[in-house]
């Protein structure tokens, strides 16, 4: 196994509490023997399986963290059996600037797995997490809102894979993780996304979108609570009963379901996430952001659906995400 | 009257529909005769009253642009009597870049009035407002939201004045614009307001905060939409009914309705906006942003109300505003 | 062939005239769903050659981006028999920047060839191009100028190439492009450059430097404009006649014709472009830039010649390029 | 007389020649007890005028600097009777980025005369130019070029004044310059200017635009020194014959003579400087900077006349200055 | 007294230990309701003087901000009679980004005063301190160090004064404060110095210089613990005996002092901080540093005395300060 | 071997004494033909070995700058047998900016040996020095020391290696430099290292840490000036008597030696470099940066030893390095 320069304060494999830090060296113009710190806690009891749980691999998202600090410091090891593995802002750097990508190498945490031990901090971190951390763990929980630029109806996701008993492990802990929506996702460009490593180890993978436009709400890191601890119950880690509540099951099937602006400027949405659309209905028209007199440019629904997920800032740029309509699929 | 550098590039006080720009001539490294460009719309159809409608005052507050490009567009002259002139991006450097504060000279527009014919840009575009668009204006309607940092309930407001005429007139606009929510406001640090501005010339004032986020919705838009059009009627520029509905009236009695974090980190609301607050619970929590395994700072409601306004990104720095807590009061 | 992330928004290959885009997926921290919009125009009518014409390979070059608008609005079907595949901007994040190199990744597209599927935006820019255009193309025009820090004579140019058929077939283009220079170029150091990835493709090639200092004039757009005509006639792909003019046949034999400055300072030329040197005369000389009362160091010529490109900036570096001076040479 | 920060570092009225600078302390940052250093140099040899030259007042202007510099290292103090005071980089912060304005205050130094003794960097180097160096003078000549965003046929001016004894002083002064055209302006908006300090204190004085586009040309240079040389002996301060050559007169009459862009895009110019516009002439077409098949916006000419001025970067921004068209006038 | 926008969080007159902040509304694109919060611990214990003690005045400067941050959690209130005012962090936006001057407005705070209540962040600072608290000291210590770009011989400092009687107050004071080397000082250019404010209200002030080089050291440290400890015993508010060792007193009689660089480059001092000079010795010698076979540059004092503060960074710019030479004077 | 786009301006092995530069082209925004240029010294006479000598591999630290710039001015000819190459500023795009990374590409030069002939500026000077210098020395010594963040005591190193004669060639090279520290290094973590490709190449190596603090001093600079000329009569290069004082070994056995913050603030040093510590003792203690009445957070020291190298910056970020505790070892 490749050496990696990353390594941890607190041992990964003792029973009890441990805070600690995966620390990286990095040296740069401010800190010729400086370090990146990622903050970890470690909750272990006796046998039995491992869950890993991340928040931040975009450092604009906030559910995770949130709802991963409270676990941190409330789960109590007699709780459990195995271990949790919690890392709220895995992509450290990201996250103390509150930007989606790292201010090191201005690389996307999820397009950079499984990292390299010589590369960039990210790659380095992206390294560690897949060759150190995700081989020891049986179920992994991936948390994703929207961050700045997007916003989203709250889902969990698990991927469609040509593994199909991975597959239906993965399905059975999003449904575990009940989320007010459900996606079932076929990624067609996956390359480099931390979803992709895990699955490629064969372990169970959830993934989430809670939200989004650079924030998290009381209602959001409550879905947040309530979908770690039925995983933990779902995975065996934890004894209970999961809280249930009925989840819209959502399909993306195809490229229609995305629009894109092709023009710049002021947009103005029709509707509100959630709502039903028809197909050619205007979802948002953008307005001319520099003269007064111009009609908009209305932007198309190309699918009838369900409002799913749309731009936040109140300018688009030519090539922005407009929005993504979802149909209600089979559970 | 001081000389202005701003020159209309349409005439202000002819009948018909004219789209044009403010323009202010600004030389600087990438452009040695540049120049500012606001757009500006005037609809002017023979004797009546003049209202002056702003969006943009802040740049990244997007309903009044929106709703004041739509109006631009479709008002036609043969449906009013009087004028309405139509700044969609009153504070068009801004507005460009998406920020609050101009990015030429780093100013807060609503503080910088009533502006000068010989400082900085943002200065000399509040002076030629103050004293070339505000003094023949009867009504004047400032759009506000929260901007990228803050999240309000959708409200008009207007200012307790010493003119209580005055004041009642103003009160009356409010309560015409007729958001979800109105605001009757003691305005204690108003120096460099437009608000101030306008009032000290004796206009009827409405200003808003209809949302926020650094964004819009369906829901926001069509509030400010309703509001013009209702404001219109009842400045008798337009003729019709006004669309009126019930409108919860708030006040914001002293400093305790407003809280401020003192410590930096990870912010978590318990509540959402709209939600009623008791003396003493938990508005928010503070999670440490660097470490795991540290209890969070509570942040405890300093007054019984309704959660009004709250900070938008997931990270608070020092000092940062938490909460505003409105109370119910009289119309 | 490996996958592309690009997709054009237009059929390439289909009769008629169609305008659209190349779309590049790019998150990034403020649109973490954006795109890079490289505009396309393909026109096509029935069999026939491929032309591929380009601009802003550097983004502050820009007789070929106007030169090929307005190919791309005036250029009808019917006058034409094959396909000429426009790309007025085919660096567009540089060319929206006005910078020679990407905004983005910093590249120099012209040093990124073949470029790569999985590499930064530039080089999957560069990749689509090599793979999915320059294929399909019989004969390709690259623009280029001096961009904001050079300045050249106007010439067309093409290399002695291995393959002296092809060679030979470059050379006949660039005479129809009939600038009033015309280069033969041995490109000492040609790795990464577009002109060597459509050249070992065995295409023709004609490349040019049509002015720069970061602007284009009245003149050196006429150029482009009949350059385009003369190649589409040549090429076979529209009927007419050319327009030839005489044309200074120039050489560049070795690295004696190039200057390059060993101190920073203040610029003075002594000549102007299309004068003629001779060898150990002044071409430039460099002035102390913090200081009066120094004498300033002397640039002198290395061969005998015309000087045919210089420095723009009033202001050197050290290693900057100072002059190039070419021989003429045989036709 | 108000203190003054700034010191010399040589004499001012010493006979001989004596190079130095204008220390200016300026704390910051990067040096706590740092100065701004203004190169000068004085020549003087006994009683007789005393003439202030001075160039890059905009840093990025280059003629004068270079003419500037060399005058410095070549004038004998036996060649005249009188003082020659030369600041070759009157606005040294802004020369050494080679930008037009300041890169310490951002201050635009033709607008910022008078100065004062206390304000920022820029104001207290105006206020010393203004209070110590142009009481002495009897005549100025300022430098001044298109810098890096404008190109302008190479022209000396005079402005029109209130005191007629003084305008014809300066315009007597102008001719004897004798750049190829001579410009007589009604400065409007003249607040700020150095030309209106100078000229308040009743001086004799001349200004230039010899050219621009971030550099200089052995030509515009050849302009400036012959300029240099035959005003030191109109002043009366050098012997010998003037050389002088025809010179184009010039009158820019109203504001018609300047065009302005309402659109932003890629701009073509249909003309040359120095040609001849007829009123409805296009000068200019702004293409579409972001996709193809859009015709361009057409920029007319508002009178005849011979085209003076032009905006050089290959983009233009809308309010950016597109052209000046003059008319030949009377001598 | 004009209003401040500056409000305390704890009060500054009750007895007993109180941390908290002096907090400033400061709005901007990243918090539009954001504060500055200047930390201030006040512990008073009934009747007797007023001490007010500041630290990172400039915010590169740090024995002040230790020494203070372990005085206010040390302190108690039995210990004293009277009040000590304690601001560690007095410049906190610059502290916070260590740098001399404030990142929000780029102000040099000791340049600032007496500051004003509508100006810029570190004018309403400023003015809140010199209004709200220096008119309650009795008196005061401001400490100082040479920051990121000077390094200094360890000195109290007092000024000569016109008031006699507050001159020799303010020299016992210094004396009490007994650094290791003493210097009376005489003021030139005090416009905006705190020490000015302070002196001008006829308050004991006391400043110092401790070090430099952008830190602090366990030696600088403990000049800064026992002076404030000295001064507080001297002031009547500490009982105890104070503890005196021998200090060198030093002069800085004029302007000769100082050396400053004519010459841009690599530094090299020949000598170390405290060494004797005789007049015409080279203090430090400046290398190229863009070449090699050039001679350097020698800097020859103008005066014999004892260095007593350089340059720190390798490189110098034109202008930057290179020595301060002082001499021995009388106690 | 493969090309390499660097080339030198003088030839590197003629007699004499030549001054020139490597150079490297770099094609940029700012300059479409601007070359990095790297200043080169070579002194040679007849036959004898060679001696690499650089400074500034890392941009900030200063004393092999000074000592080399001295060597290459004052070093005859006459006065060897053999060969020394002087680059006195390796890294010369981080030396011009002050910095420990190139600003070019932010890469650490002693991280990006053995570098590549076709990747980033740094990589290519790498590539250049490491195939075309190297190779043909006999000795190479490479000057360090802490550069802005770090200060350490003076002492030159070389490390324990595979080749037990080489580790002796090495050591004796090192012992005959006599910093008045010596220090015999295991590096663990070697990847990258200027001293590991030369090592790798057989040759002896010496490398030197010498001060720190961004700066140098005259009793710094005098140690490397004495270690250049006793290495090169070592070499045999130079006759002479070595000037040789005593020095103290130290050994660094293991990780414990090394100190890292995990809590950002304010960092106060309880000991002097040199000062003797004890297990457990308290090395530094960091304060809190926002507020006041905390109490700071100690770091002990986990081994007995010197205190050799601490953090320089007033304020530690996370995962700052603190200080190294070296032990006295065996010469």
């Amino acid at each position: 196994m490749t050496d990696s320069a990353v390594t941890p304060t607190i041992p990964l494999d003792a029973d009890g509490v441990h805070h600690g830090f995966l620390k990286l060296p990095y040296s740069r113009n401010d800190s010729a023997w400086g370090s990146v710190m990622v903050p970890i806690t470690v909750i272990a009891n006796g046998a039995g399986p491992t869950a890993l749980m991340t928040g931040a691999n975009h450092g604009d998202e906030y559910e995770g963290p949130i709802a991963l600090q409270e676990l941190a410091i409330s789960l109590q090891p007699e709780e459990i059996e195995g271990r949790v593995i919690i890392l709220p802002m895995m992509n450290m750097p990201a996250f103390a600037t509150g930007t989606r990508c790292s201010p090191i190498d201005g690389a996307n945490m999820n397009r950079s797995f499984p990292g390299s031990a010589t590369g960039s901090v990210t790659q380095k971190l992206c390294h560690y997490i897949a060759t150190r951390l995700v081989p020891h763990a049986d179920i992994v929980l991936d948390f994703h809102s929207g961050g700045s630029t997007l916003d989203f109806l709250p889902f969990a996701a698990a991927h469609i894979l040509e593994d199909k008993k991975q597959e239906s492990a993965c399905m059975a802990a999003m449904q575990a993780f009940n989320a007010p929506y459900s996606v079932r996702m076929l990624e067609i460009d996956n390359v480099g996304m931390f979803d992709t490593e895990v699955e490629s180890q064969g372990k169970t993978f959830v993934t989430t979108e809670l939200g989004g436009a650079g924030t998290s709400t009381a209602r959001s890191v409550a879905i947040a609570r309530k979908g770690i601890r039925n995983l933990l119950i779902h995975a065996g880690i934890m004894q209970g009963e999961m809280e249930i509540a009925p989840s819209v099951q959502l399909d993306m099937p195809d490229a229609d379901c995305f629009l894109f602006a092709e023009t710049a400027g002021l947009i103005e949405y029709m509707l509100e996430l959630g709502d039903s659309v028809r197909l050619g209905q205007p979802v948002a028209r953008i307005w001319s952001s520099d003269r007064t007199g111009v009609a908009p440019v209305e932007c198309y629904a190309r699918r009838s659906g369900i409002l799913t997920a749309r731009h936040v800032p109140g300018l688009v740029k030519m090539g922005d995400f407009v929005s993504l309509i979802a149909i209600e699929g089979p559970a």
